[in-house]
């Protein structure tokens, strides 16, 4: 596929670009409209690559992109999960140029969604088009692109009970993750579940003077941090009451065998400019993200946030407060208990609403699957070294839900690296590793 | 001076609501014409109440506004503050009319700055021209309006120094505060002090997925949080060391003085639609906010704050921190002890910028003068019952520097409510009360 990609890699960034102009954000409603375009706009470039058939069909939220490739009966069948909707691009004060007007320089792509997932989506159809186009696709192929992903994919599962029977595969094979390096190339062997809620204090119902007020009223944001910080206590443990039940503990040996990928702590606190990692006391960085849970306020707001000193004492407070679990830990359970947790920890002087946002299950892959020594036989070939299996600490909420609707269990060949940023100002996905997952991905057929 | 209320208050109101259509923001600086534009119109209303000369002077910021009526050098002179600067609007989406568009319903003035303070600066203009036109002024009065009480006043010490001879008075006369109620008049007879500062503490030098790094990289909004937190402690006390090194205890016979003014604990929980007031242990409400200091965050800001759910562990965490003093704390040892404690308490894994905003320090007014006696006299006369001296809780920086450098001693005698809500939306003022000021300032000059 080496040669196909250098006569052809000036037309996949171009039909990749043509994706990444759309800002289909889906946590702002006010692109309902971008959706449906980018939609559109995959299933084109799904037929151009080969597919027999492409719709964008309808969900109860933003459409899904569906297309296949039916070849034999008797072929396995590969089902290739990704997502076309993308994370909000603030701050955008940040980027170094558009998030939606992308760039190719310092050998890799910029822009919102450069990797996260349209780049990594975009590699299946590329590798698709090249094993159709040269006569070595021996599989059918069914592709599942949906939009909704980054706010937890609140309608797919419904979607695929509706549509079990055409969904029907082997293996669920999806781009959407980050492997340790480029020199050490790594598969994802599990990865986090999610729960993620707002939480609003209201104390007097107006905003105030905080000199006729200061010291006698409680200040919901003074309150809000007090909880806030309540949450996790000086052992880096959450205290939410039952948190850690569904916890499974991991044994000495697999803890080994995970501390056998290669990671290197000067080097990771100096790509994020920090003197000092912090996390649950007795596990390492990469357990801490790995194999257990954390818990992080991701937004938080309140009072005067403009320019110069207002003095005021504010009536609300708020936060989004995002909890990673591990499997066996359920998303639905974990957000019960938060709200019994914080509600409960509440004082009498303000009140409290709490609306969970999104959620999904943690889970894991078998490594001995046949699908997964094919990947790690394709990965190899590519990169020149045996890849290494790996623990995600991010979410792909709908996963969970795939493998108990459809039974079928996912494969995680993810591409992206730590330097890509995503969810951050200046996303970006290097070039190699855009082009050496067209690779793997064509060899993953291959040797499946 | 009733029935000239009655013969002019619509004059009155449209001459007020004049200053009130102009958005004097000070701590904006897109509103910098905005200042030029309510100063000029300060000094027609000023020459058409009368004043012999009215000018707008600059000063290192917005300018002044001053005016004077001299009629004979054996009169004592009366010199009257005011600020023609307000605070910002914001949130705009609570207020139930536009800010600077003022109405008048349920018998009160609505708009930003009808009370505090275009509202109460423009009594004074008012008993003034009245004063004079019935031939009743046996004084000589000076106006000082500035355009940065909202942000400090950080010009007007330096131009009252310049002017010192042009602004030698007995008594200077400030209308910016409030009374208990209307039912239970008041004279302030002492202000708290205030040190305001910015917060910013930085974690990794970008915004990273939360799913990727949480529970491995140390939060700035959680580290703001745990170190917010840690400045009050379970009694309501500020932690920031040194704090209370030169707070002056009342002794058991002062406080038995002010806790005479009635204060109805139910009442004012119902006004805030609190079920539980929270402050220092040990002291009353009343004392929370008239003898002891307290601190509280205006602001608080940090990652994602729009619509859904971005999973964000973000790079920064700001906020705005206010402490209100008690008479004989300084702003200035306070900034810096606020700054030493503040970092010495920053953790290894962020980085902490401190901004100095604001300051001021409180003062005491001495109850036993003439001019004290004599704004009680009228106000008695007025509302018939006699005022109690009452500690205010809010800063009017300007005041302690005005004593130090002038040499005047400040006489506040206010006539706001807490309903009228001042830096919140919907502030208001009392036509009942606007009239009763007018008429309690005349009666000043008769009495004193």
């Amino acid at each position: 596929m080496k040669t196909y990609i250098e006569e052809n890699s000036g037309r996949f960034c171009e039909e990749l670009f043509s994706l990444l102009r759309i800002p289909s954000i889906s946590a702002k409603k006010e692109h309902r409209e971008d959706m449906l375009r980018c939609a559109r706009r995959l299933k084109e470039l799904l037929l151009e690559a080969g597919a027999d058939t492409a719709s964008v069909l309808p969900t109860k939220g933003n459409p899904v992109v569906y297309a296949e490739k039916i070849l034999d009966d008797s072929f396995k069948t590969v089902l290739i999960y990704g997502h076309y909707d993308v994370q909000p691009p603030e701050p955008l004060e940040k980027w170094n140029s558009d998030p939606f007007e992308p760039v190719i320089h310092d050998g890799a792509i910029w822009g919102r969604g450069a990797n996260d997932d349209k780049g990594q989506l975009f590699m299946h159809i590329k590798a698709f088009e090249y094993m159709l186009r040269s006569g070595e696709l021996k599989h059918n192929v069914k592709f599942v692109f949906e939009g909704e992903e980054e706010i937890g994919s609140p309608s797919l599962p419904a979607w695929m009970e509706e549509n079990k029977e055409m969904l029907k595969a082997d293996v669920c094979l999806v781009s959407d993750t980050t492997m340790i390096s480029d020199k050490v190339p790594s598969i994802n062997c599990g990865m986090r579940g999610l729960a993620y809620l707002e939480v609003k204090l209201t104390g007097p119902d107006k905003d105030l003077h905080s000199g006729h007020y200061g010291g006698a009223v409680a200040n919901p944001i003074n309150t809000l941090c007090d909880m806030i910080s309540s949450l996790i206590d000086k052992d880096g443990r959450i205290t939410v009451k039952g948190f850690y039940d569904d916890v499974v503990e991991l044994s000495t040996e697999d803890r080994k065998q995970l501390a056998r990928a290669p990671f290197d702590l000067d080097e990771y606190k100096s790509f994020l400019k920090i003197d000092e990692v912090k996390g649950e006391k007795g596990y390492s960085t990469m357990e801490r993200t790995g194999i257990r849970p954390s818990l992080d306020v991701c937004g938080i707001w309140g009072g005067y946030t403009g320019e110069g000193a207002k003095t005021v004492l504010p009536s609300e407070a708020c936060a989004k407060i995002s909890m990673r679990l591990v499997p066996n830990q359920t998303s639905s359970r974990i957000t019960e208990l938060f709200i019994q947790h914080f509600k409960s920890i509440a004082p009498p002087y303000i009140k409290v609403e709490i609306t969970p946002c999104e959620g999904g299950d943690g889970f894991l892959i078998p490594i001995s699957s046949d699908a997964f020594k094919a990947a790690s036989r394709a990965v190899a070939e590519v990169y020149g070294i045996e890849p290494v299996p790996s623990r995600g600490g991010g979410s792909i909420a709908v996963l969970a839900e795939m493998q108990k609707i459809l039974g079928i269990d996912p494969l995680l060949m993810g591409f992206g690296l730590e330097r890509d940023t995503i969810h951050s100002p200046n996303e970006s996905f290097l070039l190699s590793q855009f082009f050496a997952g067209m690779e793997s991905i064509a060899l993953f057929y291959k040797y499946y």
